[in-house]
């Protein structure tokens, strides 16, 4: 029991994090009160927890609850959609956040999620990462599965690092895909699923690709870390991947387990790169 | 007439390029000598030239025709697809030019192209620009059509030239769409009418956002200049754009007037920025 930190507020989106840091607080002994954002995550998958539904604007009336439940640590974690124009119309206390925050906050990419983190710090609020709640879903260094990538696949995720790490230093997508030097797409905002669907029909004959997902660098580690799972793995063999290349300690793996299973059934290799891999594939010409 | 210089020769990819450079050539008393590359563009389209068809690895007889036909300059335009593994299988001569360029020459996503650039050179052909044979078809800075980017449109405008450059320097894409500050895609090897296509579906509501085409730094700018045309501007109309920016002297406009028509009736703006411009925006923070 950590009575002292309160029960943890939890600001969900899509997929299985959310229910991760559930579980994983719930057996510290530690209570939960979820804000499930409309349109991102099903109210129903949260029945079992004290919930509320908010729309993505309606960021006053979330704060007014973490307030009345005794919140003061909160977890942001899950799949988000980019919200349209609609859903985001603030509600009377968004609307004051936001012009305290004030128009420069919302520029890039990650710029709603940097307002969303800075609003909730200034009102005393502690934003801690769910890798924290949750353990070992930050793989360190090394091999994961049964398979480890060839020569081929090593000079396929030395480009791909190159690329995502460009990519990156323009706050824009956090993967791409590579098949035999060529990379056949790099993400923008519709999502890992969305890009390996349409890299199915782009790759070439010949030996399978690699997808490579890493952490922006300046990104904020606390919140939106680059997530693989399952489902990634059934996308990368669905597109005729040779494998996947992650960020040890940076790319989380959501059910290590199943993914792993999952990537050694379809035959794909699944390796975690530490910094100095990062390092020096990103400098060799 | 230009004796001297020999038949031009031709190897044409699919789209309107590479009839516009056989009627330019013609309509100056040149003739010319055609490679369709098979997959690419239709050889029906060309039953009107003297032509051979040829898949993309069958480099050496290209060339023995080439020769046969006294081909002395070479323009290599019009739309590619990535070569299949199958259709790249080297016949004889092409092997021998492959083994004399190395494997270095194919990496990144333009090494093919290089490779023929430089085995054409130094088999002492001249690799000529199709802009040297058709004129006007690379703008000059400045409005082409009636309408002009407003405020919104020139930060997104800003913000894609930054994520443009970003890829070009990994010699990825050569075009973004931004809307309302965002990334909505980022261009590798499915072309921009896939990529306008795929931005329909993740654009959010609210006024439209841009499509930026540019050249790649350090691009051979004889071969594979970022091209707009007609197409495009249907593309950028369904994806609800707002307009499309693209590089004066460096984004090709197939058939200007046409183009031009086709974004005044679709109520988008079409602008050739200057490097000036380019240089100014990039470096803006």
């Amino acid at each position: 029991m950590t009575p002292d930190l309160g029960p943890l507020g939890l600001i969900a989106g899509g997929g299985q994090m959310p229910h991760r840091v559930i579980a994983a607080a719930r057996a510290s002994g530690r209570e939960v009160f979820v804000v499930v954002v409309e349109g991102w995550a099903d109210p129903a998958d949260f029945a079992a927890v004290p919930h509320i539904v908010v729309r993505v604007g309606a960021g006053g009336h979330a704060m007014e609850q973490f307030r009345a439940h005794g919140v003061r640590q909160i977890v942001m974690c899950g799949r988000a959609s980019r919200p349209s124009f609609t859903a985001i119309l603030p509600d009377a206390g968004m609307a004051r956040m936001l012009l305290r925050v004030g128009r420069a906050a919302w520029q890039g990419d990650d710029g709603l999620l940097k307002a969303v983190v800075r609003i909730l710090e200034e009102d005393g609020y502690e934003v801690v990462p769910s890798q924290a709640i949750v353990r070992d879903i930050l793989p360190e260094a090394g091999q994961l599965g049964a398979l480890a990538p060839d020569e081929r696949a090593r000079e396929d995720i030395g480009r791909g690092i190159a690329v995502v790490r460009a990519l990156g230093r323009v706050d824009v997508g956090q993967c791409a895909v590579v098949q035999q030097g060529l990379v056949l797409g790099v993400e923008a905002i519709e999502g890992t699923d969305a890009l390996l669907a349409r890299c199915a029909g782009l790759r070439r004959e010949g030996p399978g690709g690699v997808l490579v997902k890493l952490v922006k660098p300046g990104q904020d580690r606390r919140v939106d870390l680059p997530t693989i799972g399952p489902v990634t793995i059934e996308g990368a063999a669905a597109a005729g991947l040779a494998g996947i290349a992650i960020e040890a300690g940076g790319t989380i793996v959501v059910d290590r387990p199943a993914t792993v299973a999952a990537a050694d059934a379809a035959g794909l290799f699944l390796v975690a790169l530490s910094a100095a891999e990062l390092q020096s594939t990103e400098t060799t010409p």
